[in-house]
């Protein structure tokens, strides 16, 4: 049995139980799925200042859990908090867009990303940079229709995402393409026909990433940049981040 | 049921026997593996002659064989033949070194690449470099006993093995350590407590990236540069290549 | 007058006093100076979890201000939530480790950094790759005695710092040193005649790089990536920075 | 009181004053500007063949100045001749143009230049990839009217520069213009509600650079590459300049 | 005298004649020039497969050839098989990309690629970048007629390929622009007058390194990634390449 | 007939002479050479100010120089002046190090440069940089003896030699070895028993690199960086300068 847990970073908790749900289709027979909420901060993250608040949210959730766990998947496509979760796990702790990426990477020479959220260009080419991976990126457009637009015109919103995907491969060149953030979880599926090459999900590509590490029953890293960092004292934190990292 | 093929491309059948067992270790319930062996070309692939002699050996070898399969192991760590096999499958390919390199991504910020035969030290920089990620590499070290070392002196090959890995932590700042190559298929368990840092296994690596893109049945891409080529005439090929590269 | 508001991210006010007394040593006249500390998170930041904690304590700090201000300094060599500051922020906000490596780098082709806290050794590393610099950074060393080291032993404590700048020089092709880090302010000129390279004061260049951007009165971004983002509900935070991010 | 020398490289004493008068402008009180002109080359700098003269003029000019300096601003958006006054002179020297860029750099993520002559694109983009900084550039425009089309009809003219510098934040994705060039100083002020992102002043940037570096009263380097030259005999120079590589 | 071996490596020998005649125009008196033609493989190279392969012929070829040689040319736009070319010939080998990529860049900044097949637009790509000179490349455009195009319509198929290369130069900021492949050898001329920037010939830059390295008469590695490599067993190839291998 | 002038940019004839005569050794039949010297800056050039007075002094020689020419050498390893002279020359420019650079790159992946003077280390280092090749280099050692120094002990400048390159061959992963600098022309060919790679030597790779060049007969840029400048008037040049680049 492997467990993984899932972090939202945002606020929302419906869209912690989309998540889990579609985090379920994609996982294997034996793999047990949980998710918690950030206690505080944006509804969304949609911004900078949200980006940053939401790495701090991320890690006082996974401090508060207390439940087991083989590996931890941060599951908002942007991976706010993932180094820092890194750190402080003693088991893989897999980025939503970090592990899409590196799939995609798998798939082909160049990918894109179509994704909702129009200020998350700029913060994925960023992203994608600062893990020195820009010489494989196509693209990223934010095209995406949101969940409310879908629910209310499914049809059009699935041709205006086919689009969007259509134009990463037939302008900018990529190879394959991810569907990044929750909203479109699922939908990689149902786009298939109308797009000219691969079409990965971000949902599926984390939690597959997790379960791959996860059998590997990897070592934490006992020096270096990723080993448990040394404990220092903290004020105004919750009682049980306090204590993760006052130890 | 998911069918892998691994690809072993060079003649050895006896490397291509144990690459199947240890994949078998990984694999998931539900995975069925089959494995076949380059039918010309070197023992073993040591130079870049042999890596040149490989890569035609390992899409004749895809050529030649007729059975179902969801996804393709590659089972050689340096990948010969990749691009290639990615261009004729109409299922995801997977490159042993390739998996290892983007899933020790997932895992921290740089790697290292322990392996054996010296020349493969400059021939994995230059798959790293022009994979665009040698950013995230600290290095490669080439300290590794080869199989007949290992079975004749188990403890002193472990110690030398253990001695590589922890240098590439300690002196090369690597977060992760990868071990690369059939030979030491397997070993990173036992290793485990002899290194600062998480260790990779080759073989897990690149079953699991398979079974994930497997997982998600992708379409094959039906334009660009990943997409089938125009058919091509040609001579003195197996007829099964011949055929496979003219339609 | 020009008024400049330092931001401490961390929760100790006496490093906060610090910092502010040699600000004022090298501000210009005319530049008002005032300084906050952060309200929660880690005494110091010496991790990735404290750096990500660190990121919301700046922007709620800056929030929870209502005071008058042309431009922010964030005072800690390491600049965690400076892009969240840049975006939600109406005047310049420099971090101090982005202002001195700028600085360093109008100075001479190759700078290094000395600092305090054998963590930021890598973390200063992705710092500065992230901000494309990769190729302009001779080496980071984390040599560097700490507070309660140079108050015991100042002599000792000058005599590694030295040390520590001069193999910086000598060893690692720096053409200019950085002494970074709240706790060295100052000391760059006393260490002037050890080193063979000028010595730049992490400090010194914050104020200078916030007066210099201060006095042009540039607009704030109207669009694009660092213009204020769109407003989002919250639960949880700060009121202040809950009505700052909702408006 | 900190005494800054401003070089112009080409011959033009006309420009040299309107330099000069705008740089007062900028200022801080406190600091002392003066300006010499190039003795030989062309009028203006608009061509790798002028810029290689000017290489030349500027170290001649600097040779042939006799009056105290804390600081030296090369006064042409280029920079020709940059790195020898470095190496030639005891105080920091700063760069129009690469001032411009770092202080750009504290702005934000991704800089455009706007500035006149043609030939600048090409010369300019080989300047800031040969600083390591191609990564922070979105663009550079040559749009710029002449000081003569200013002259004419500075309506038309400011309308022409908004719209290139649009451009560069609309098109280019820029999160921060530079004005270049001596001909568009103090213009930034004028256009600034025109256009989305904060607009810098070449003149402004190198003059406070230059006063952010004086004021560290650094030392000069005493080995490596920018340390003085070992003496060398010449030929043909100004009497002034075969004295000081001379010795 | 100077004896140059070309290789095709496809199996089209009216192609092998071709470049041969093309390559005498452009050879020194005093150059003594052979062709082969691959044992097997594609008509022509137009597909990462037909690369795979070729590159395993282009080495079979040099182990079928007898002849004395100072230098060898792989005359394929692509250089399939060169590194494994360099590691076993004891004289220096010279592929047609690389030698007119390297010219190109003797000439000036930025060059363009003008060749045929649409999927070499991608391999040339990766070319490219794997050689480290991505920032040199302006592009690669796939405009080409075919051989058969140029003979049936000469002055269409000329305006056709002066206009691709007139974009290049005008578009894409091409400094100087390199015809490549066979089937091109020889247009440069006739097309001098009509684009604005130097046009390279392929076939005469592989000659020209190649009789310029051959002149130098450098020594073989004796040690590193390019010396001679340990010998291997191997089955299924051809007498010669085996024992050149085994040797 | 092929013509070909050198330029010794620095103002020592008797530098000049050795060149010319180590290019005649160098030269094709039916190639004819002439030389001419700089007519002021320093003796030689060994520093960043020596550097920007050079590439004055080059173009100055240029424009004085009334005889025909297919081609144009740059003999100075470093190329002081070489963008500038690709400017306003009707026929091909080819600076020593550019060239040997890339006929290195022609031979094998990665390459070492030795050469004399201390402070190229750091100007080769960013002449490389800034020619977008960085990756190809191995490294850059300034081991060798001078001119003096090979006349007096010629046996012990041999060693020194050797031991240096083969240092760049063992220690820094080199393929291929640059002997650069007028002063070791010819050396390559005494030493090449000694060393473990192909040693290239400066003058035979630029000599050879011009023939390639003047051989195709290339157009003149009629637009982009490289094409000839808008005219200029000047003060204080050469009369001959002085009408070049006006007109």
């Amino acid at each position: 049995m492997t467990d993984i847990l899932l972090i939202n970073p945002n606020t929302t908790a419906s869209i912690t139980d989309l998540v889990l749900k579609t985090a379920k289709r994609f996982a294997s027979k034996g793999t047990n799925l949980r998710a918690v909420t950030g206690a505080f901060g944006p509804r969304y993250i949609a911004s900078r200042v949200g980006y940053a608040i939401a790495g701090h949210a991320a890690v006082d959730a996974f401090a508060n859990d207390r439940g087991r766990k083989d590996a931890v998947v941060l599951a908002c496509f942007g991976d706010p908090g993932l180094a820092a979760l890194k750190e402080i796990a003693k088991v893989p702790v897999v980025g939503m867009a970090d592990a899409s990426i590196l799939q995609a990477c798998a798939m082909g020479n160049r990918f894109s990303i179509v994704t909702g959220g129009e200020r998350w260009q700029a913060m994925l080419e960023e992203f994608v940079a600062s893990h020195g991976l820009s010489s494989r990126l196509a693209s990223i457009r934010t095209v995406a229709p949101t969940g409310a637009d879908i629910a209310r015109n499914p049809k059009a919103a699935m041709a205006l995402l086919a689009k969007g995907c259509t134009a990463c491969v037939r302008e900018d060149g990529a190879d394959v393409v991810i569907l990044g953030g929750a909203g479109l979880a699922g939908l990689a599926a149902k786009l298939k026909d109308a797009v000219d090459a691969p079409l990965l999900d971000g949902v599926a590509c984390a939690i597959s990433m997790a379960e791959a590490l996860a059998k590997q029953k990897l070592a934490k890293a006992k020096s270096g940049a990723l080993a448990l960092p040394a404990p220092v004292e903290s004020v105004g934190l919750s009682p049980a981040l306090a204590k993760l990292i006052a130890s």
